[in-house]
């Protein structure tokens, strides 16, 4: 497991190795876990708090999303449960249009745990959420009894205020616009799945996960109402986020397959497991539906953007076959391209 | 399971009676069962602008809280997981002074969940929010294999409004200050022990599981400040909570048993199974510490309130023994109340 996060902090002394169900009880243990390990990890005025909530303003209007993390393994190519858990709900306030924060953080661990793979997640944790500006004010601890849950689950629900100029909304979007795609497609699901299934590529494919919330409020101070959308191609890829888009604004969707960006060893690997790397998760790029007259300008601010140099303008918004996205493919021929039909690849998030 | 919540809306038509992995892949699957049964129970306008997060504007002061149900098993005498969860962090929102507005809803789902028990659960979910005039404004749904979870899992949190006459806080507890409990003590507990355990009392135990909301802003309509400080004793039950005021503060509680309120049921259960009701939880009741002027007139508000009318004063807080809770027997005898050790009853929310 050479993808494993590398321990900045040591892990604190401690009289137990393994997350037991007293450390789910509410009672000495509990206390000792929060204090010994996720204060220690996580501390911040508010959260220190240790009420039953936290207490803050933010004035504006506001959004609140929230996503629960079961990905299996939880330690990945990477990264591991804890970054993506941050990055999750960070990524989604920013497809709202929002500086995420604040968060609030949910375990539900399995009895069993072993603490030192508690304390490498919950360093994860800390970096994602330093990286993303954002605090963990608020959260909960329960424990499941040994093959009621696995290793960890992980809720974050996150609040962040909207920013002045954005107008995300699927109402505004009109033929000519144009699609792109910040970064290449695909990598997350397929470092997932090489790890589960013990496949060893040439390269090795790493997931994307990333916060991209910074680089999205620069795009919105930028050029404000010129993004008309943005959405997180997460679970069910890119294809299935665009069937969403087509279907909310009743427009059809042209996409160019020649202009997918997709890392070469992630589309070698999708080839050969026959998988379309469309419809593959991603955790750490955003698809943004802008005005055609800023699109090239937006594309290349995007590029210049460490979290954002592999972006690419895949398609079209169109009037004709509304509600439906066709790709013409390289060798010409063109096919309708449904949202994901069952499941590719389960707990990839 | 004569204690299952009894249906009020129909079961919708569907061409699946379980949840599969594929509910969980983020694609076609996961929008029907949105749209048929997760929006259809909960629907209101927040929830169906259907994007990443909701937005809202809540101007003031916040409060923000979060928790996570594994409640075992999800059906008990008296409820279910459902308005467990949403009870729960209402209640917690309630603790800090606040006025509950919007949660969030963040199901981890068993493969194998027959589709009946969880559109029960919905309907649970829905009266409970009904109940407490909270809305479920986004969510997310995950599916886990059969296996790896235990039917589901419940994350909700929760943000609301801090009553501007709140001034919830252990700083402000003084000596002479008297410790109120809303109601009668450790009935989730023995309900959760009674139904795992199979045991079959005379007369059937329920869980306490409602919100107190309503309640406790009444309550700090009338008392402001003088209502110090707010705690729901749930894990851990009454003698953890009184712990933590304690060593909080830094004052003492001394508590006189005889005062303790137990249903008769409850209490030769916990006889029975030699268990100390203090230590059991409590879903439907809050602690409140109070100046002594106020003490009887708000005990008697309370208790006017039909989610507060076994309200009982247990207790003082004293400038003698700082940091431990003392509890006079019924015989006369004094004991130090510790926080729980270990655990009492896993999996209890």
């Amino acid at each position: 497991m050479d993808f494993r996060f590398s321990l900045i902090c040591p892990l604190p002394k401690l009289d137990f190795d393994i997350i037991t169900l007293g450390h789910g009880s509410g009672g000495i243990l509990t206390h000792r876990l929060l204090d010994k390990l996720i204060f220690e990890a996580l501390r911040n005025p508010i959260l220190e708090q240790e009420h039953d909530g936290a207490y803050f303003n933010l004035p504006g209007e506001l959004a609140f999303s929230t996503d629960s993390f079961v990905v299996h393994p939880v330690f990945f190519p990477g990264g591991n449960i804890g970054e993506l858990a941050v990055n999750g709900t960070v990524n989604d306030l920013a497809m709202c249009g929002a500086t995420p924060r604040y968060l609030s953080l949910g375990l539900i661990l399995e009895e069993g745990l072993p603490i030192a793979e508690f304390w490498e997640i919950l360093q994860a944790i800390k970096h994602a959420c330093a990286d993303a500006n954002v605090q963990i004010v608020t959260g909960d601890t329960k424990v499941v009894d040994s093959g009621k849950g696995d290793k960890i689950f992980i809720n974050t629900t996150g609040i962040g205020t909207v920013h002045p100029k954005a107008r995300i909304g699927s109402e505004h979007i009109c033929a000519g616009d144009q699609v792109l795609v910040s970064g290449p497609i695909a990598a997350h699901g397929m470092a997932i799945l090489s790890v589960r299934e013990g496949l060893a590529f040439e390269s090795p494919i790493l997931s994307d996960t990333q916060s991209v919330n910074h680089l999205v409020i620069r795009l919105l101070d930028a050029y404000g109402e010129k993004i008309k959308f943005l959405r997180d191609p997460t679970r069910g890829g890119v294809a299935t986020v665009l069937n969403e888009i087509s279907q909310k604004c009743q427009k059809g969707i042209r996409v160019q397959e020649r202009d997918l960006p997709v890392e070469e060893a992630v589309g070698g690997a999708c080839e050969l497991l026959g998988l379309d790397p469309l419809y593959v998760a991603n955790e750490g790029i955003f698809i943004a539906v802008v005005s055609p007259e800023i699109a090239e300008s937006a594309l290349n601010f995007i590029r210049n953007d460490p979290k954002g140099h592999g972006a690419a303008c895949i398609g079209e918004i169109v009037d004709t076959h509304p509600g439906q996205v066709v790709i013409k493919s390289q060798i010409g021929g063109s096919r309708v391209v449904h949202m994901l039909p069952g499941e590719q690849l389960p707990r990839i998030c």
